[in-house]
């Protein structure tokens, strides 16, 4: 069975708890548990990581090398501001789809550009926790084809 | 049944005949069905259009007003030009989620920048046809919520 | 009797409708009493054209040329975005009073800038629909001047 | 009988005499007649005042809190300058009509911006003197509302 | 004999007519006379179109697909404006020319890009009509090579 | 007994009458109480002033050169607009706090630039009217060291 | 007794020793006995982290809500990068006070502009380590108010 | 005899007295000497006029028109922000240079730009105060001609 | 007969030679054949030079003052950043048309500006060396009106 | 013997692993053994860190103060993006060189701008690995001038 | 007898021939009278070089050095353009005044910065020809200085 | 035995004699002997030209075309100006290192990009002469590899 590797970056352990009128009320748990059923009816494993340290976030990329058929990240606000995250999945050789909970084109205009969207394979935006199943269904979709 | 209206701007004619290598080789018929089936899986009834013309792109939103349950569109080159068509739906009530096929940010950068959408609930770019199913699979959760 | 020409852009068919706490509660139909009511206390007839096709405005302008004393536009979205609306005022060769209901300086930045107000004689804005009207009582000084 | 506060800013008081062909023949004295006709047309008061210190304006604006049920302003070159103009505008509470005589986005391109355009209710550009009594016409009426 | 495609956008319908220090004398019809005259010289055949409609331009580029063995564009105000034309004339596959009358080098700044420049083959500015009929050397000479 | 100069620019003569929700309910001559009582505690006099007058408020700099031990200002909208305050405050010897009631970061983006920054030892934002106390506070601190 | 947590980012352990030309020769032990000594004064408990690890400081903050009765926190170079660290205080329900030791607005440009800024209720910039405790006392009288 | 108006802006009054670095030793005495003792040896008179009040500056301005037969001018600050004072000389008929005392194109780059040099007729920077004299014998040369 | 002046900027020495991908296999020496047969087709003599020599290609322009009825020049490198050239053509009082081999508005964005091109009559990019025959008959059929 | 200390920044732990097109297929052990052996030839010791966390990366510069003789620094994506490792070298008093294996000029634009190399007493970039003993024999022959 | 080298660059040696409006009717040689009688009044020798080859104005400026005792220097078009003129005289020791016949700031915006203005120490632009003689005049007092 | 070219731009002539706090004390011999040693040992030959005048340098760069095996340059001041120099470069085959004796990245922003620095294999910045050694190692790297 193949493994896409879900990835959360900073305060996304917050999820829930913080700004519910932005994020929505669903917690980071509630993510994880969407995402083993979602991959679970898809034939394919999960392994879930947050962090809050970018360093722990790349050696997981690394480390994900040759072994997970695909990943889903919300990086959360290292979207807009690491390079280092790029090329860490700029080395990773498989499709890479990039969610976000809420529309970050009607948030704060530094929210609109994100490095990591010009390497992803895809991007979804404002579906709120469901993005993540909406990845996770597209990385299927995509590693059938 | 509510009505989801799936709506293509300019070129999508064109689907599965132009840059496949961009596109991928499915037809904007091919787009309509998935979309048809999608949605009757979903307990929800599809109307389509495609124009080149963006008056009638204008005057097909302004007839969904208080009839349509949410839109799904993807707005082709007007995506990144069109105010009118902005304001269009601004004027429309439900929800909005904006499709591209492929991930405008891996592409030139004026591609990067979409009117639509600061007004879209969601976003989806880069999934290929699919991103449509995706759409009306977010529509018909937000639809329930 | 000389005849103004009234032009409404996109969406402005909604005028009433739509946003009304930008656009007032006042309809297109309320537009057109109100500017046949003004003209005729000023003497001059009004030619009325609410068009989402931008080819429909264009080709209406064209007609205008020799014919109409005056032009009063509302280019609604067209302001942002429409050189071709611009050339074709360039190619009328009578004055050109320019209409937003409301003050778009307001509002977005991108609603600051209309490629129509370096061509129009003059500009008003934030009037509501009573800028209609006193658009045609200053093309009816000017037309005396 | 309610009060509007008629304001000019520096240079004004020049009228008639510099750059007729951008400013018209008609003097400040003639801008004052126009505006106590219109004002009594309307039923309205007018009080009149042009200053080249941009403290003075201020200072006047300050003394209208409370006074004046409106304020028509052709901030001349302080509109492009002037956020204590702004600011003391922002301290009133009653609605404001900004007039410029020419149309200022006709010229050159640092005229297109005024800080003051944000503030006011609604623009007037482009109509000459004229404006001035449209402006009065257009509180009168947003009064009556 | 292989046909090339001459197309003219918004407001050259008025070519001739309007501006004439910037556009010249002549008329659309000259034009059309010099291209089917220089057409015919070269051993082509041409087909001809203004459309002031966005939409009925991308239908005709459309129709052009496999069957012109060449475009020759001057697409006006579109030029600056409408990436969808862009995307249209993406997805002909044969040589494109782009034409301007006046060189749009020597006007406006906003004048100076085109978004049809960068698909275009070869770009013709300044030379008055003759430019349409030095396009139609120049596919002439790609076809042949 | 060392003396403060306690400058205020435009508008702050309102201060605790207009916009309350930005700048708090305590008038200007609670400022001057709460500056006096606290330059008291310091062991300094102060010197204090509000003008809408930019004049004025230079020749009120300059005449303190050789005579003030410090400047505490608040240079309302002057702050993003006026380099001759900014060169007035150059030619004054001694050190200047830069004092604005409301935090000017979250508040429109041409606050965030103030002219005078550059110049002063120390700039206090969003601290309300203990800001004032706050910088009388530093400068003691400072002359002392 | 209600706790404010005083937070420094990266380097700010070499405070005293490293370029004190800016930033002056107290170590950051004196600082934390200067936080204590004056929250001791103001009623208040310190607690207090300096770290050179940005996923240490988001722990951090995220541990405060909903103990922390306000932040203290001189964000180092992490100031103009981080917004990782602007979505953590995001997250923090309780005021913020931003503290530069140095004036920023007096060095590189790239210094001028803080994440931090938009989110703090005030900012302290160029009162030397004093800054600390004039924060604090800002954070006491908000909390009494 | 014809008279030249000779302005200096804000600060001016400190010169000699501040920033001798910058602006040298000489006192606003020693320029108003100068200027009377080139201007005599000129056959010119001098009218001479420093002032820190824009209003004032303005005012003077407009006495000279149709008076004096051309300005020496020195903006100071204004240079940089007074679009009042470049519409003032607009509305003056004489030719006009502009002195500055430093070079202000090796100053902050703020300074580089000024207002008044697209209406001058002739600019002199970083001659000291003998840029007075300077252009003073270029209005007698101009004069002349 | 008259006398076109045919220049060649930078670089162009090794046409045929260099890079073939972006400029063809034709030489230099081909350009200039192509050059005489076509003007000698048009009743017009041509004077060719190519150099690398920014100064050689100045003194060649001032000695065609009077002299050359019209240029063609392509300006290489020196498009993007000589004023002199374009200067020097300034000086020039006849018709100039720009040429470029290859479509710079398909290359670097650095290459989409031409300093000249603001100067020239007309601009032909992209076919070719067949552009400067192209050119040739563009300036007979001017000069001939 | 003095010490160099050698940093890598994050994802170089992948060196000849990832993307060897761009980096080479030497790997980050054959970069620590040329170093070794080429510092030992210069008569040099070498500390050599490599590591994917910011903080650790800050710490161990902190450690090198007073202690190593100089850097050599490749700091990967944070050269674009991180200020505190900029102040980290800032509060470090010995030499510093920065070391990319690409040439960064020739990659993308948001890779042309490090913060490191304003602080660097030298930049070499795109000699692959072998830069890094470049930049050895570099500090090498500065610690001995 | 100290000697002032006066230089002119591109096209200058068409003064009087080009462009009369711009540049007036007086021609290099009547420049170079000038400037030798100015300079003899004030005991100065002058060396006056014209040239359109910036490698011959480098090669002139570094003879220069340690033998003139200043330059006048009117860059023409390499005044926008040449960093290598710019570090030319930055290897000249003794100082340097830039001339320019015509305002430059009144004319195209490319023309307001010049690469040379930050290294003269004093700046003369809008004199006309007479220009040269001011800035001898302004050296002759500077050496004496 | 191979061949290197080595390269100077405008003003390396004075090395060693202007500024020599950026460039040093040695000087241009000194750097044709350090160059002719270095390749000595690595068993190559040198070509060594400076020149002031851009058509020399594109001239020799031209010649060398087919003929060196590979190219140092220091361009000097072209770095920032000269596309031709980049064209000459662009149309030579073989390895290009560009050296600059001074760290740009140190000095004023308009030395911090080179047009040449995208056409190099490396770029080596800061080392002083000892940079032009460096890049013929790196040279010997590569045409051994």
């Amino acid at each position: 069975m193949r493994t896409i590797l879900v990835l959360n970056g900073p305060n996304l352990n917050l999820l829930g708890l913080r700004q519910p009128e932005i994020y929505g009320h669903e917690t980071l748990a509630d993510v994880e548990s969407l995402c083993r059923a979602t991959a679970g009816d898809l034939g394919l494993a999960v392994d879930f990581l947050q962090t809050n340290h970018e360093g722990a976030m790349l050696d997981r990329i690394h480390a994900a090398r040759g072994e997970a058929a695909g990943i889903v990240i919300n990086p959360g606000g290292w979207s807009h501001t690491s390079v280092a995250l790029l090329d860490a999945l700029n080395a990773f050789e498989a499709p890479v789809v990039e969610v976000h909970i809420s529309n970050i084109h009607k948030r704060e205009s530094f929210r609109h550009h994100s490095w990591i969207s010009g390497r992803a394979e895809a991007v979804i935006a404002g579906c709120g926790v469901q993005g993540y199943a909406l990845a996770l269904m597209h990385l299927a979709a995509r590693l059938k084809a």
